[in-house]
């Protein structure tokens, strides 16, 4: 088995020449830095926000070259192991995030700069949010990863793309398998960005961020000809909690009915957290489903919120009794 | 406990009777008509389907008045059991649907009429697809609750509003709770359309429809003062299956994100089946989760397609390894 330290670039670069050359079926272990490219630490605090340069944002291991893959196969990536160093961050940085515009509108402070700082103890992710001790099952995975683009120029890793790139899904974790187009000769696979949880959406705009160690196994498929990602997943079932409080979104935009239902589920954690905290653990947290969509003209998009990761009994029972003001 | 037959209404309606009164904390089974009010039996086809009168669409139970339910209370309803009477029914209906305008531009024919039959059996609901023996664990829930509208007038039961009304959330279901706004003295609580099962979205329209026993028992909160549904649920991870073969939409439009994940389910179900049986097993059992709403400017909706559902091994295998032209 191969392992890789993390030699890093953070644009899309189909030119880039690929840091290590691997067979069909190979597996290879491969250190990622965390999202922030080692500006953020254990020891940082929300002052340390301001001073965030965003041009490092991204870096990835990478490319990984996967000899005798061609244009037109897919490269099958399975997910074997994940470890991580103890630790893990969480913030609202300002001007990014979902609700980052809502500020104008909404009278809560949502702006940021704010910060969290998890410890990992035994696949348990801990932090503490207002009066609440949260502790989550961690269930690590790349945000992103993804093969050289079918063009040239350097390209933004943020936005998700028909290689793959900044997925942010949360299922892609140990036991999971996702097949990527490849568009130039080896495939040239790289990955970075890695989360030890997240909640649909990552409505904060960060998951819980942390340097991994990533083990996966490559596999070509030939003249698989697929135009975008697709995955195989046994872990939604494992990775649902036991009880939730759901605050359904309706509107005749599924955009609007997400802000919806997120600010309601932000607006319930409020009785116990300050706002901003409660944008954070939903960004950790929070499931996002569409109900329906075909209720003319009324979509609905319902957030799901785990009270199993709320520690303090008395006060997963308030939220669960809904007896407070919201 | 109280019983009550199907006597229906499907319009909102402020002004109407009620037709019984029960008290707070009163328990109540409900028979319910399901949603196109006896027009399709378990002997219909696909003909039938064109002989539909949409103005019968949703009969509902009730209204049902909870004594002491005054303006600004809430209703908390808890599902206590579902029983049915052994099927159920999933249509595409010209016109109508997530994808019903998609004819125009989709070289494959969801245009319908179409229609399912199911037979349940033990707490499962079967079907074949094409060449696919389907069956589904039964979690049955209404697909319309809601109180009485807190404006006069006539009002279609189509759209979900404040009051609840076609919510078309499969997490309803026996074990959960749903706190509806009381705006009219009594509450006046009305209940129909009710589902055996339903996949996200609902999105050939229909989900396995049928005529069921409903019983809740209703608890007035005070003062609870909400403007919009909210629910407790503990389900979601007893509805969720092994294993999931899953499509990410990637678009800078939710809508478009959503229409790109459903087709990409389609098109691999559409190698066993034709597509617009694809549709209809989709809308009965399709998962959809917003994956990431933050990473600008590409947002995700994935849909995730269980494999538990299918009892064919072989063809399991063969969409599980992804090894069909998709």
């Amino acid at each position: 088995m191969y392992t890789i330290h993390a030699k890093t670039h953070n644009k899309w670069d189909n030119s880039l020449k690929p840091i290590i050359s691997i067979k069909n079926e190979d597996e290879i272990e491969i250190e990622t830095k965390e999202a922030s490219d080692g500006q953020i630490t254990k020891s940082s605090t929300k002052e340390d926000l301001k001073k965030l340069d965003f041009n490092l944002i991204h870096p990835l291991t990478g490319p990984i070259e996967i000899e005798d893959a061609e244009p037109g196969d897919a490269l099958e990536i399975e997910f074997l192991n994940f470890s991580d160093f103890g630790w893990g961050w969480t913030a609202v940085i300002p001007g990014f995030g979902f609700l980052s515009q809502d500020l104008y509108t909404t009278p809560i402070d949502l702006a940021g700069p704010e910060l969290t700082i998890w410890n990992t103890e035994e696949g348990y992710a801990k932090a503490k949010f207002g009066k609440v001790n949260v502790r989550i099952r961690t269930f690590p995975f790349p945000g992103v990863i993804g093969t050289a683009l079918p063009y040239p120029g350097k390209w933004s890793t943020i936005p998700p793309r028909e290689n793959g790139g900044n997925l942010d899904i949360k299922h892609l974790t140990t036991g999971s398998k996702i097949y990527l187009p490849v568009f130039k000769k080896g495939g040239l696979l790289s990955i970075g960005d890695t989360h030890l949880a997240q909640g649909d959406g990552e409505v904060c705009g960060s998951a819980i961020e942390a340097p991994l160690k990533v083990k996966i196994k490559v596999k070509i498929i030939k003249n698989m000809n697929i135009s975008q990602p697709i995955f195989y997943t046994s872990k939604v079932k494992e990775m649902d909690y036991k009880e939730y409080i759901a605050y359904p979104g309706i509107s005749q935009d599924l955009w609007i009915a997400t802000k919806t239902a997120v600010k309601g589920i932000i607006s319930i954690l409020s009785n116990f957290m300050e706002p901003i905290e409660a944008y954070m653990l939903s960004s950790a947290a929070l499931d996002l489903k569409v109900s329906e969509l075909v209720d003319v003209p009324n979509w609905i998009v319902t957030a799901y919120f785990p009270l199993d990761i709320i520690e303090n009994e008395n006060i997963k029972n308030e939220i669960k009794e809904l007896r407070e003001n919201i």
